[in-house]
């Protein structure tokens, strides 16, 4: 599949400036892109990377117009676009849609019939799933489940009974949408299970990485809205809410009943604590722990600075006497003053 | 399915006061709760949300008796009675007892009759499985796994051959029990596996979440005692020993040979070095890093306390010179010490 | 299955001491080996439980080979002997050749006839197999990944379209090679999905955890170089790329485009930023976040001591102060020297 210069702006806006039949087969870096591949400028400070190409064509903003003389397409944002040009020239392979002979589907399911259930896949009584939705191969999705349209389950995802899932969800092989959440109260030294009787409600355009679990409402629902995309291996528990456009990255754990806002970005192994909210716009730098709520938007960190082991050891050892330090810095304040007074 | 007060108070304990044949059909917090649900307070201080509830009754501690006119059970454990309400009314559904069509059985399994063999499950060579056990959508259990009665696990769920189940293990989607330890030998700049020959063994009413990784011993078993309860992501490593009634919460990792006692407390994302003793009842806060064994119970930390990222940065670039501004108290201590003695 | 010390020396090397015709079945730690097992001593420092151990064999240095009386196999290295030993006294079940009646394999797929296929996993169209390779129940592989000779795949494991995997790899269950990295632009308040086109490329000799995750590439590829051992719980970004030899232990995630050096050793829950190039023969503590290039080898740490939560709690107070605790720090030392003038 290839596009000309002309077909790609048609489709997706943008002003063409140079040889507008140029045939685009792919997308590629700078550094790797070939005649009949497209690349992008985002970042005026990469400029000169453009005279060593040897892409086909650029797609890069007013501002950097005149920095090559390559075919172009010029965005007000050139990384957006780009993704946009890959989505047209890398479609999804196009499932088939019904049953595999190998799949299982429970009484009452009601399957579009433009959707296609791969081999190895079960499906529970009740479930509902809408127009060319995929559920890959070897998924499991309980009963009553409801999921929308143009939804992709990639192999091995499992959704527990009676959880919603909204239009065009993504979610990686390995996810687990709606296991039990961690809740138990203490009796005579044993743990009592809490019965985790809500759902996970998941909104349009989410997507959900690989082996990220994310636990169903111990009473209420754990609701993730619209367009939250988050990362491989994430941990959300029970009631968590997060607000829409939020984006979080791998290995972030997230306790019970915390509120996250809109637009949030959170760094890699970061993580909340349980039963806090989280402003919206509010930045959180990977490998921070948020244990108490933030009520204004920002940047918010906590990052202990790495060294040479050796260093670390010598300074660290101090941490554990900064009360100390305090103390001591204080006392050497109130004898200057006293000493000051007495030279008075 | 719905209970009276009386009914509920007959299995349960517990005394009711007013209204003993009012209905009750689920549980719900205090603010959610309608006419024929009953909630419940653990903790006087939030009793002034008893006035605004609409719950038909209520579960609370003899304290607070007086605190609402609404039909009521008295515990005197709230949480743990509510716990018990909830499982009443809300069983888990019924599993078909025998072996799906779609699921394969390896010679001389003995699998109780009671049993559930879901769809797309294997089942290895020689494994046994006790009564009223549930096997769970496409789960995969390994040759010789002994598993006890009550035990339900979860769909794709995968135990290693040889491993050990007790009664009423609970192990939910994506959970690996048994998997290969990280263990190598470093030879001329090769590492050389080190076969991983030990078991998994795990005592009766074990919870374990969502995509946890348990590893089988290199040599010696893993073992998991009785009423252990493991949050979503928790990866324990080959040799841990984890004490009865210990909680661990989510994303925790505990590296191998550590033995961890009875009754302790792990907050999320917190981590345990390799080859160490972890006393009984230890609390370890939440993003704290074990490097030592602890040897008397009590609570543990070591957060690194979050600020605006402006903030954090002004202060944690001094982290890399605690040892100099200790140095630097240090000489100003001296010289007071010298201009005291100078002045006298 | 058993071999006299001499049959072992004869194939793995090594000097043997004592009765060579002792009959070996098993491996052993020296406290609980038997007579008709073997142990090892790889350490100097505990050749005192030699005294105590009923072991059948001991495997040790040259250094200790006096230590004991016992039938013994002199090793330069005993740890990786020892290893070798044990591969020799347990090897794998061996898989039945060819495809299980209950798996699915789709067209066009070149399986060699020695590999093995087991029940309720899924080929893609186009695969490639090598020979004595093992696909484990349910796995599920891509269109047209290609997987070399003597490979092991668990249970469960997913590996994504167009991937490609080196001889003798060892995959555990849950593991998921190849799901989209995670990119996304802003434009307009939503994120705009960033194809991945790129794949995930694994060379011979890696073995990857249960439930650790790779992301294939965005663009280029993400590349995991021979001999790498990972952990379970690992989190690969897209473009990551992993040098030969370098050994990753559990819960640790790299961010995306970053390079690893060769034989690097990565502890526990540590993480690597992204674009960061970390040299060869670097040691990364574990809980330590590596926010910076690393261009010297060597060992680098960052973690927080932990400690009582009350004392803790009174230190780390301190850390939002310690830029304020150094100015006051400098206005003492400010002072002094102004007094020391006075003075003059």
């Amino acid at each position: 599949m290839a596009y000309t210069l002309a077909q790609i702006a048609a489709r997706l806006g943008g002003r063409v400036l140079g040889d507008a039949e140029i045939e685009i087969a792919q997308v590629a870096t700078l550094e790797q892109a070939g005649s009949d591949e497209i690349s992008f400028l985002a970042n005026s400070k990469y400029r000169s990377k453009l005279s060593d190409t040897r892409a086909g064509a650029v797609i890069l903003s007013d501002a950097d117009v005149d920095a090559t003389a390559l075919p172009r397409i010029v965005s007000s944002n050139p990384y957006a676009y780009f993704a946009k040009v890959s989505a047209l020239l890398n479609p999804l392979p196009k499932a088939v849609p019904g049953v595999h002979p190998h799949a299982v589907v429970g009484q009452g399911a009601l399957l579009d019939p433009t959707a296609s259930i791969a081999a190895m896949a079960v499906i529970g009584r009740g479930v509902v799933i809408g127009a060319q939705s995929v559920i890959g191969e070897g998924c499991f999705i309980g009963d009553n489940v409801r999921i929308g349209a143009g939804v992709r389950l990639y192999p091995r995802v499992v959704v527990y009974q009676d959880c919603v899932l909204g239009d065009n969800l993504i979610a990686h092989s390995g996810a687990v949408i709606g296991a039990d959440g961690f809740g138990f109260a203490m009796e005579e030294g044993r743990w009592i299970k809490i019965p985790q009787i809500g759902r996970v409600v998941i909104g349009n355009d989410v997507e959900i990485g690989a082996n990220t679990t994310i636990d169903r409402g111990a009473l209420d629902d754990t609701v993730i809205e619209d367009g939250v995309k988050l990362d491989n291996q994430i941990q959300i528990a029970h009631n968590v809410k997060i607000g829409a456009h939020t984006a979080i990255a791998g290995c972030v754990g997230i306790a019970g009943s915390t509120t996250i806002g809109k637009r949030c970005q959170i760094g890699g192994s970061a993580g909340i604590l349980g039963h806090l909210e989280i402003a919206d716009d509010v930045m959180i730098a990977s490998f921070t722990l948020i244990g108490k709520s933030i009520h204004e938007s920002g940047s918010y960190a906590a990052i202990f600075p790495f060294g040479k082991t050796e260093d670390w050891r010598k300074n660290a050892v101090h941490l554990r006497h900064l009360d100390e330090m305090n103390r001591r810095i204080k006392r050497l304040e109130q004898s200057k003053q006293e000493s000051l007074k007495d030279n008075n």
